[in-house]
């Protein structure tokens, strides 16, 4: 049987396997996700926020209620803030470790190799592995704060923010970025001082922004308290009530997607044959020989 | 007289029209970077870590002992970790008022408006703009946390990582990232609680990586202590001694920038005659019709 077969028939270590080929931007892994065939049937949930927000408490909590209803449940853990390191980090790993053994969980980290592109389509690749091999929803959560956790929540259909009340300054610091990505806002350690504020700061600041205000909830999920209620909203955006703009977002993402995999592949011909003209451009450049503009104008003689 | 001329002159009011051009990715501002000639003379520092570090206080204190030097100082301020308000943090701005009025001080923030990308180009060419009217140094400081930062700090000649002790969890977890990316490490605030704690965690996690242990300064830029001995090995770099060091630095920025210049330019005119199809395969791999990796092909066909 054929990898690809194998990951449709829910083969979790032919899926590790076949994530390793993804990962690893592996040459066979094209061809495998030719093989798996047409996916974007999983509900995919970009889980977001700063570190200490509860994140991983939350995904754990929400895996256990869709387990509950006998749905199998991907994670995919991502940390793009570290880009150097070729390792994702995973302190808070161990607490999804109460889902070990169930075979109705799935549980991978997926490190920073190189660009955040290039991490992008990781994502999005990964994520059509998990989908082939039955798994819905498929999480993706990220650890760290920044803009390429935005950036990577656009590969989501639904995008999660999950903030805490006392997080100080880079809360507030990020909060208009994060407010604009949301489609669902939660409040996580509600029973905390300072959560009514928060989720009044949140809901001024989304009044500014020029999409329709995202729903806010509020959850404890160490206790479990409003986790259930964000279930059923993320699972209500996969109805026929919300249908409309999930399919819009999947669109969205499919072009994006394709886009920057087009991009790629192009970048990647064009320097094949031109790596020893881009060095010598980049030595007359930084030697003040050359303004980058001309530079740039004689790297693209003769493209088409 | 061009607008190249006026800012080779130093005319302030044509920079700040030129800025804008090249901010709004304007079409005359190609015309405008390769009028003002080759560029690459000033120090290019760029100033990052986690907000709450003193960044902005220290960029500061810099300013007033290069103008003490007759040095012209331009600085961009730039917030990556917004990418959806279209404004940067105009925050701690108002702490630079000092230097109001003081001819030799250039002070722009430089607002995210499209993808990463974009910006680092924008970064590039606004320092060339900055370098041609005389700044030198040209300071690069960034506003909040996170991957971008780190990448925006590769545009520089110079990377200087501000950190300072009781940052939090934030500064733990991404201290690896950070201090990979250091040419310099500084423990701002070093009179608090914690600052030698943190030089020697600085210190430890320097030794893990693979290119060789940055320095590590202790500073408090609100009193200036040790900002002196900082601006002294920022200048000393540009010497003979660390020249090597930045001359490779340099030839690595220009190779990075042609490459990803001529990449956009490809993309823009790709994309201009296949909107249309993109749109379709975009459709049809959100419909489940097709595969992404299909589509790819598809869109690649006929390109060279």
């Amino acid at each position: 049987m054929t990898l690809a077969a194998e990951i449709r028939q829910g083969d979790r270590r032919a899926l590790a396997r076949g994530l390793t080929l993804v990962e690893n931007g592996d040459p066979a892994a094209a061809a495998l996700l030719a093989d798996v065939g047409t996916a974007s049937r999983a509900h995919r949930i970009g889980i977001t926020g700063p570190p200490g927000a509860g994140k991983s408490t939350l995904v754990s909590a929400l895996t256990a209620l869709w387990r509950g209803d006998d749905r199998s449940v991907g994670v995919l853990a991502v940390d793009p803030s570290s880009p150097f390191t070729g390792g994702a980090l995973l302190g808070d790993r161990v607490r999804m470790l109460t889902h070990s053994g169930d075979e109705g969980v799935f549980i991978r980290s997926l490190a920073s190799r190189g660009a955040l592109g290039g991490l992008s389509a990781a994502i999005y690749d990964a994520a059509d592995l998990l989908d082939a091999a039955g798994f819905d929803p498929v999480l993706v959560e990220t650890v760290g704060v920044g803009q390429g956790e935005v950036e990577i929540c656009r590969v989501a259909d639904t995008t999660v923010v999950v903030l805490a009340p006392g997080a100080g300054d880079v809360v507030q610091g990020m909060k208009a970025g994060l407010v604009e990505a949301a489609d669902v806002l939660v409040v996580n350690q509600a029973d905390r001082e300072g959560a009514d504020a928060l989720v009044a700061a949140l809901r001024s600041a989304a009044e500014l922004r020029d999409a329709p205000a995202p729903p806010i909830l509020e959850t404890t999920a160490t206790t479990g308290a409003g986790v259930d209620e964000l279930r059923q909203l993320l699972d209500a955006r996969v109805g026929d009530a919300e249908g409309e703009s999930l399919r819009a977002r999947r669109l969205e993402r499919a072009h994006a997607r394709l886009r920057a995999a087009v991009d790629r592949a192009r970048a990647h011909r064009y320097w094949a044959a031109r790596e020893d003209a881009l060095a010598r451009a980049a030595e007359a450049v930084a030697a003040g020989d050359t303004t980058p503009a001309a530079a740039v104008r004689d790297l693209l003689e003769g493209d088409a």
